[in-house]
């Protein structure tokens, strides 16, 4: 019988990994949050992940847990594995990626080069740590951010005291430097229950208002020793906090060439898309063969240049579906991987991989394929 | 809403559609012969595709039908065009795959070069056949044959005897003379309905005991003439049928680099399972934008070479899921498509499709991951 993998949240995550668990012959089933959602197709339950008895239930029928997002609550995913239940990424790992002050206390012990930061609970904690960083930092909630929300840069505490005033007791505000990158990056690596580790090529990342918007892979001038430090760093953490399944490492790449550590995610990440067509085995499936303790796969990219651009919002007018047959007749080349989502500005509904042999093609390609849907 | 899909036969070309399906966001729906196939994930109806009722309730809910095999009788497919549904490849394209003889008549007509053929109604006109070509020839069933199974070389119309016994009023077998061919070819062309082509590179195809067993994209020592040949060929059929998705044309280079075609199928076919991995767009996506009419995606391979054997049968002993983690921890960069059927001697469970600079390299590693499933 084939193995069940069972995946909490029915976002796009999940929908990108039916394709591969068909070919490998797995059995996915997903805990979706809603009827209808991204991968409606694999949904076998709908409920809420936040209750134990919901995801009791689901995972009955399930070999291993894995996840679209990092929003389980701990308490339930320690109930599984007290249970007897395999879950990967585990909760020991998983903490990391849901609260980014256990994160940086656990990077800094691991000895990760990462920003300056700290925790702090009120305004004269803040202050005092902006005044000891040029007057001006970033503040973030440690917790359930994404796409940028709870991330704000400030240059007086008062610019966060809506933030310090809904803390709870005990609880605490992460601020870090702000960092003067160059670029970003991100260093995808994959590892097994057993142990076994594969990395990708460090990648280079580019944020828009606070939103992934484009990726290319490899990071273009990444030197050897560049690429290096990158992938050292991404199996250390990978290694150092245990983590199955997928790791994404968000990368600061600095003007004197250090790299510092951002957030972690553990799952396939926005700046991992580009696998799927440039390399030889895609995220979501390493991810399943991680999960699943299988074998894992060659990483390496069978095109000089992968670029992923990501198609955010929708068309203002027209449907998205009249947009999708635009781009596939001006840009043959282009894979256009949509998630089955109605469009809302700013919303992630799907993302266009273009590879080849020169990057700038490769990126005017991927622009233009993904403009269709402005 | 989601344009949806309708393929009829729950095989494993049907299966193959999921993957790409849900990347291009088409709402896939099967129907199958009996629960459990391979197709099974996106199995909406179960029944008899024989039964034109069955058919008819299925295609209800479907914008467009298509095929997981050629199998469907016309009278079922012209009642359904007859209603105003959309079936691609319809029957006026599909009858000269589903008929060796009326494929050889419409292929005179067309002036595409084929091999010596004439339909036979019994032993003297089959003598007939064999006496002016050198005593030998190829009979075939006309009709329902796959995998070698209604094929047999004979050198006496004896030998044919109890298919001749067979035959009903007004049928007739076929026999071709036996080509002396020095390989095995295959064309895939896509077609669709507003008239828009594309062709892949021409591959070789290397049959044992009737089946395919491995494929080269892009045949070795392929002259640009012999190229150009095919494509020319494959699209002339495409168009001269009115083919509209996936076509593969069965093709015999002869020692005198003649090109000739042997037969037709009219859906994703074994010699084009490479591209899944090995195109920029692999041809169960391409069928999908064919018969969806959607505009039609690159078929540049992306790497110098494809190879794809295929899994036949599987283990003597131990089970599928172990061998293949002993194929996958060989060979990383392997890619291993299973389809979810049980094995049986002699019957395709899977493939294995490697790409590489170089093509020694490639043939060894495909090989040697399918012969973990020995
Ligand atoms: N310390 C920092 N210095 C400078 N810029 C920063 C810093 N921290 C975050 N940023 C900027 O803000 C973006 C979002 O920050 P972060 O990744 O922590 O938030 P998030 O909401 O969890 O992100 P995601 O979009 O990955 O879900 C970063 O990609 C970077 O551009
Ligand atoms: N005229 C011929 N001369 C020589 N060999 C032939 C001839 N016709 C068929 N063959 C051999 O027999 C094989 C099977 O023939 P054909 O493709 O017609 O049968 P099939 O059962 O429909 O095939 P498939 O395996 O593609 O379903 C061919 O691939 C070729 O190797
Ligand atoms: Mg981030
Ligand atoms: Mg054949």
């Amino acid at each position: 019988m084939a193995l069940r993998v069972g995946v909490i949240g029915g976002g796009q995550l999940a929908r990108m990994m039916i394709a591969p668990a068909v070919e490998l012959g797995l059995d996915l089933r997903v805990l979706a949050e809603d009827e209808g959602m991204a991968a409606q197709l694999a949904a076998t339950e709908v409920g809420d992940y936040h209750d134990l008895e919901v995801v009791r239930a689901f995972v009955a029928d399930v070999d291993v847990v894995t996840f679209d997002h990092e929003h389980v609550p701990q308490q339930v995913l320690r109930a599984l594995v007290a249970e007897g239940v395999a879950v990967h990424p585990g909760p020991d790992a998983l903490q990391f990626a849901q609260d980014k002050l256990l994160m940086r206390a656990r990077l800094e012990e691991l000895g990760v080069p990462q920003p300056d930061w700290a925790p702090v609970r009120d305004a004269s904690e803040l202050q005092a740590f902006l005044d000891e960083h040029d007057g001006q930092g970033v503040v973030k909630t440690p917790r359930g951010g994404y796409d940028g929300k709870g991330v704000r840069v400030v240059r007086a505490a008062s610019e966060a005291q809506d933030w310090l005033d809904g803390l709870a007791d005990g609880e605490a505000l992460l601020v870090e430097e702000l960092v003067g990158f160059v670029r970003e990056l991100a260093q995808q690596v994959a590892r097994r229950p057993s142990g076994q580790i594969v990395a990708y090529p460090v990648v280079e990342t580019v944020q828009r208002e606070g939103v992934c918007a484009e990726v290319i892979a490899p990071a273009p001038h990444a030197t050897d020793r560049l690429a290096q430090v990158a992938e050292e760093i991404g199996r250390s953490i990978a290694e150092g906090l245990g983590v199955t399944g997928m790791l994404a490492v968000e990368l600061f790449e600095t003007d004197d060439e250090r790299i510092l550590v951002n957030e972690l995610a553990m799952r396939p990440h926005n700046s991992g898309h580009w696998s799927q067509d440039g390399a030889v085995t895609g995220q979501f499936e390493q991810h399943l063969r991680a999960v699943a303790d299988l074998p894992l796969g060659d990483t390496a990219p069978h095109a000089a240049w992968s670029v992923m651009v990501n198609i955010l919002g929708g068309p203002q007018s027209g449907s998205l579906g009249e947009r999708f047959a635009g781009a596939m007749e001006a840009h043959p080349s282009a894979k256009i991987h949509t998630y089955g989502k109605a469009p809302r500005p700013g919303r992630k509904v799907g993302h266009v991989n273009v590879t080849g042999d020169d990057l700038d093609d490769a990126v005017y390609v991927a622009r233009a394929a993904a403009a269709h849907f402005d």
